[in-house]
């Protein structure tokens, strides 16, 4: 059933999302421990004290990551952190990973050992255990499956369905790093392709690199939360793009929402690297993936605790479901909020 | 750091065991809930009440299957069972799986979906949820990873180190079919490249070939052995050949095992497969993979249980370590049990 025939389906015409949705719409629940399937960041298990939390991503070489430039151990960070992400935007606390790596006969034992080392470091830093590590040949290149399971309180869940109207929306750090330093590694690979004596010119970049190549997940925000007594309403991890992300949450939580361009958090290295680009520094911290901050909502009530916090931005608040999703930019205008979030199955097309 | 330099190490020299033992050897366990990590068939996390069970594997395109003549819908049910095996080889009970798919442009959406009917079937068969469904675009070819959840109370947990001398040890079902139905696919499948007008003949083989095509979980074992109230001393499930899990118990509970040829239990269109390829029908039982069958040993006192279950067969007894693993041929000769499993890396070399 591979494309030979005009009846079939290309993939990309349905999305991420929708080839998602149309996937898995048939699957119903039957076990009452489920307490969150397919929908949200990650799936709740009722396992008796604590709820479950587990999550699970794939990166694909030449689609997720580019080995040209990617040092393999910042590979095998990435691949955890991203997952913790998932985690931590269930408000949980992850303590395992489990890891399945594909690989062609191209690669080494010590490329390998590269990948583990990332993943050991991170598994360090976040103060996790390796539950499983499975190794398998692939046909072309390499993919790297990763598996996170975490634990919460039952009461402490905050999926994406709990925004309220009027609630504040947040955002951790800053965001439209990571497609800036992604923008500069593709830059450099091309003046390296027409000219391999030429070197690289990354030192300018480190921090947009870092986002990029070895971000972090928001353990700390999670933490600061819990300490400040605060349960966001709704949150979200930002893999695909503030925009993406916002639309989620309104989806999920039926509402609306206003973002104010002039409260996106921006570095100052992200907003050079778009002006280098001729791009909308803007349109980094809305489209640009990868970020693997935290996009949460919570009660006014709340504000004053977090007010005074540097790695919290407010950038706008929950409205009414007619109201859509909007974006008021710096000049006043009202635009419709639109998730250009990077698809994989389109990406890979339009190459 | 692919291979382009004589220092690296080919992967393939260390074997599947090898590898893993290696890449994961420096993990070391922080987590006082992790009660089995690596080195078992699946992990074990107490996560309260019941001990949460994990296990998760990796089927690639070209390496653990072959879609000229798998049917997606087989495939995708034949990757969740394989991953129950491991649950069940803890004497659990699957409650949940997670299905990550890449795939490359040349598969439709109706590749896809015929994948997933299989999966929905397992689910609907074995009452499983399914927890998420991510699918990415590959480089080439089609890989499936599953995650499976399942739960068990502390107390039934069984490992591959339990295993006591004078225990028996037992096998579920029949040996060696999955991979009689390997081979006759593939003879037919060098037939049809020969001459694309030859139909395969495959009617003959349907036993073997569900076997290998679309294999079931021993989910009625464990249940006889709970009504039977018998806890096993060690169990695993068979996967890589009988020969190669024996020696796993026997590394793991430190202990020797000799096993009786003449018990080893084939089906008879396995022995027929088997001598139409003139190979001895015992290799199959012994090295042929993928049968999914269980082993496990139980105390002797538990013998009167079982002795009328066809569906057991006793093929051997543990003995003291220093006897070896051994197999007491037909003809009464001892001879070494040596594993000859099937090790991915290794088959891909030689092809």
């Amino acid at each position: 059933m591979t494309k030979n025939k005009k009846t079939l389906t290309d993939i990309s015409e349905l999305g991420e999302f929708g080839l998602i949705d149309r996937l898995t719409s048939k699957f119903k629940s039957r076990n009452e421990k489920t307490i969150m399937g397919i929908g949200d960041d990650a799936a709740i298990i009722d396992t008796g004290g604590l709820y479950t939390i587990i999550t699970k991503d794939i990166f694909s070489e030449g689609v997720h990551f580019d080995i040209t430039y990617a040092p393999l151990k910042h590979l095998g960070y990435k691949v955890v952190t991203a997952n913790l992400s998932d985690i931590y935007a269930m408000n949980g606390t992850p303590t395992h990973i489990f890891a399945g790596i594909g690989v062609s006969s191209r690669y080494s034992l010590e490329a390998l050992e590269e990948i583990y080392k990332g993943i050991k470091l991170a598994c360090e830093k976040y103060e996790l255990d390796l539950g499983g590590g499975d190794t398998i040949a692939s046909k072309a290149g390499l993919f790297i499956s990763i598996t996170a399971l975490g634990s919460v309180a039952p009461d402490m869940v905050t999926y994406r369905n709990g925004a309220k109207e009027h609630d504040l929306i947040c955002v951790s750090g800053n965001l439209g790093g990571a497609y800036a330093g992604l923008l500069i590694l593709e830059r450099e690979k091309q003046v390296f392709k027409a000219n391999p004596d030429m070197q690289p010119s990354l030192k300018d970049y480190s921090y947009v690199l870092e986002r990029q190549l070895k971000p972090e997940a928001r353990k700390d925000i999670i933490e600061l939360l819990k300490e400040r007594n605060i349960k966001p309403s709704s949150m979200i991890d930002i893999s695909d793009g503030l925009a993406s992300e916002v639309i989620h949450i309104c989806k999920n939580s039926e509402c609306g929402a206003s973002v104010y361009e002039e409260k996106l958090p921006l570095d100052k290295m992200t907003a050079d690297v778009a002006h280098e680009f001729k791009i909308d520094p803007s349109t980094f911290a809305l489209n640009g993936g990868e970020d693997y901050e935290l996009l949460f909502t919570i009660n006014q009530k709340d504000y004053e605790k977090i007010k005074d916090q540097q790695e919290i931005s407010i950038i706008g608040h929950i409205t009414n479901k007619s109201e859509g999703t909007k974006l008021i930019t710096v000049s006043g205008n009202v635009a419709e909020l639109r998730a250009q979030g990077w698809d994989a199955f389109r990406e890979k097309k339009n190459k």
